[in-house]
């Protein structure tokens, strides 16, 4: 059929067995302005009502005022049984117990540290909290398995467009990372930012094409609490020897050579193992090729030595990291890059090796980072599964026994990461291989000792008397997921707590 | 319903209404090598079969041998009837003309140049050619108006799991930009490189995380025909005097000011301009936030100058440009982040002026830009829709006539943008304003004299007896679309051509 399109031209509306639109006019897109005066007006007009979920990142760490000042605007809004989606949580979210308690919040489906964790695990919510890990949660989001209604985005600089970025502004903490997927499937996305800059902003990891409000508020966070100013090698001399047991199998293995790539980490044994790392490439005239994870000063310095060429990186944990990354924008590091599961390609896939600790190990190799023995979920699972099913060489670095607690045992607690991508597990008492890796015990024979897992189980239960029993009942505080969705384990309550 | 997982926990597998996926076992995810040795193989993993549409970015421009390549794999494979969907060609593709022929090419949607826009101007294909502005091909890919089973994209670096990039390599053609989108939708991803790096490619503009294979060739591409050594400015007085006055519009609709964003291009008159622009903003003492667009010895000058704060480029025209933009790789700007019209913001809508070129204008402000007056589709639309709808003033530069052929006229051949868009036309006799822009009118009185674009078509048609009528027939070369999908306009074959 023909007509006459809005510009007067005379069209077919069918072509080839294809039906064609006509032209119903043109103009202008304009470019109004994004700011919006406040959170709660940025929430009112993203359309917050009660039930929705409001996603965040976790980059501001126990820095962070954004989740709190959000929350605060949905209660002043009178929105109630949100879902938060955050990335992680960490103690300076305590105002959430508040939250939940008035009924503002009532499901969680993020990484929870410390105090709403501990309050979370004497008293249940209505649905349980689900933990992911980073590549994991990017996946859920992406196949709207986590779909998120209004992704709350802090950012250190934007412009008023929501270009923005967290690497330059006074509130700088690196970059953004994991909030990409976010911006990008999320119905609604608000920037928030203490530093409105002109427009382009500068490092885009955020850009205006999926911005919909940008919030100018005084702070989005303390930046004292954002970034260490420096963190700190363990000076523990036990902590030390692990670090130590890593390097001495990693040589077995045969891993420490030119083009490797390694993840680095900010635990105290982590750190020791980097800086110990750096001294064993520089003493066998090593380059890597690659160094990925969360930045700190000492992979900065084995890059500046020239020991490893390049940096992905999607977290920085000290000062001079941030600086460092504002200087050097080159690669990319955002989550989904890193660690997306259902991708064709992630960087966790090129480790030769990676330094994992844990709350508890057991004989089957399989590792929690989750709940304390005592049951209380207390922490994340952020790149623990990803890195482990991505390097060649798995380590997880643990005390036999914390107090009188043993850490080597029969069954983890709660299972974060399975058994099946443990490599080694390098204590104070010996390294263990997992059986399952012929491969490694072959190529280490000779130069380490091993031990079995077994016996490292029985000499922490030697030491500690075993561990203490928990009287778990049927209520359920949250639930561990693989990377592709399936569940791990289930978090119960300990009874009469 | 309680079931014992892979790793032998106990779960639910519905929890408060939502089912749940037990934990089925986990496995290293590996990282085989994602190089493979032809073309020929790669087509054929990626499920080659008769019908299949194929992509190519065009950033190798006159100098491409990759949709070459490409075509005679398909022949190779004795595979049939293929769409390309590339985002524009040129004259080094005329063998697409031979696979037209031999029923190897029946579809095209995608910007056409020269010698394969003539020869399907004669010889129709079974269904029209496709003609997208980049934001518009951009949308109709993501939205999959247009599926892309293959996406070969051509890198002149690029590590064996598929990280690439542009800037860098023997071939450096500058920001891969188009092809972004086609990575993230296409089923499935080739890159073609003559340059195979370490991992990890530095300038990643796509990531490992879509790319199915890696094809390593001699060359991408004859570098003297990628990008041009460097662009001349004309020397044509009356082309310079266009030049001249667009720059006294811009004066008097004063917009030459702080702050400023600008489109630059590579045409004759548009890099005339661009350089008179930069002599106005020092003689005003101004400084422009941002200039958007092809980049060009001539804004890479106006940026040292100090008289640009940033650049946004998508697309490299020289050999200086190409240097600049991989010592400069800050801002991104893919051409989602340019011009997808269905994002939450385009950088052409912060334009306050763009200068595009025209083939034919008539007195409604429509333009063509795709064929010429004889009816021989020979150009793509390239940027020239998104900037206009974008740009706060939209200046169209044209000659009164070329040859005697009037290129002001009572009704454009074909429409490529529609006149609700377009706000002025400089000629060399003068500049006309739409008059549906009544505040660049107003703005502009006693400042600068206008003429009636009718006056502008009368003075035409004087000097050339006015335009040849074309004796169209039923048969459709090829339509064109606006940035929404709708059909603007339908090129019809001229008969007994």
């Amino acid at each position: 059929m023909k007509v006459r399109n809005a510009a007067g031209r005379v069209i077919e509306t069918n072509i080839g067995g294809r039906k064609c639109r006509p032209f119903a006019g043109a103009k202008k897109y304009g470019r109004a302005t994004k700011k919006t005066a406040s959170l709660v007006e940025a929430l009112r007009k993203c359309g917050l009502r009660n039930g929705c979920t409001i996603s965040f990142h976790h980059q501001l760490r126990n820095g962070d005022y954004v989740l709190n000042m959000t929350l605060e605007a949905v209660r002043e809004l009178g929105v109630r049984n949100i879902r938060l989606a955050q990335t992680a949580m960490f103690d300076v979210h305590k105002p959430v117990i508040e939250h939940i308690k008035d009924g503002i919040v009532n499901r969680i489906e993020g990484s929870i540290n410390g105090i709403v964790g501990d309050y979370i695990s004497k008293n249940p919510l209505s649905y349980p909290v689900v933990l992911r890990s980073h590549g994991g949660r990017w996946a859920a989001v992406k196949k709207d398995e986590l779909h998120i209604d209004i992704a709350v985005i802090a950012a250190s600089s934007a412009d008023e467009m929501g270009n923005c970025t967290g690497v330059v502004g006074k509130s700088a903490f690196g970059p953004i990372s994991y909030s990409e997927i976010d911006a990008m499937c999320a119905d609604h996305v608000i920037v928030v930012t203490d530093n409105v800059v002109d427009y382009p902003c500068r490092y885009q990891e955020i850009t205006e094409r999926y911005v919909d409000y940008v919030v100018d508020v005084d702070q989005i966070g303390d930046p004292k609490n954002i970034v260490a100013g420096s963190l700190k090698i363990t000076e523990d001399p036990e902590k030390l020897g692990i670090a130590r047991s890593c390097i001495d199998l990693m040589e077995a293995v045969g891993i420490i050579r030119d083009g490797m790539v390694f993840q680095s980490g900010a635990g105290g044994i982590s750190l020791a193992a980097m800086k110990y790392l750096g001294e064993k490439m520089e003493e066998k005239d090593v380059v890597a090729a690659c160094a990925t994870g969360g930045l700190t000063k000492y992979i900065i310095d084995i890059y500046r030595n020239g020991r490893v060429k390049s940096l992905y990186y999607s977290q920085c944990f000290d000062v001079e990291s941030v600086r460092f990354v504002a200087e050097n924008m080159e690669i990319p590091a955002d989550i989904g890059h890193y660690a997306d599961p259902t991708s064709k390609g992630r960087t966790v896939d090129h480790l030769d090796v990676v330094v994992l600790g844990a709350t508890e190990v057991d004989v089957g190799f399989n590792v929690n980072v989750n709940t304390h023995s005592d049951g209380r979920l207390l922490h994340g699972i952020g790149g623990h599964q990803d890195t482990a099913s991505g390097a060649f060489l798995t380590i997880i670095t643990v005390p036999l026994y914390r107090k009188n607690n043993p850490i080597v045992r029969e069954r983890v607690t709660t299972l974060t990461t399975p058994g099946d991508v443990v490599d080694a597990i390098v204590t104070n008492e010996g390294i263990a291989i997992n059986p399952r890796r012929k491969d490694l015990i072959k190529r280490v024979r000779g130069k380490i000792d091993l031990v079995h897992i077994e016996d490292l189980k029985n000499m922490a239960y030697d030491a500690t008397g075993g561990p203490m029993e928990l009287d778990l009942g049927e209520e359920i505080i949250g639930l561990t997921k693989w990377t592709d969705g399936t569940v791990l384990d289930i978090i119960r309550r300990v009874k009469g707590r």
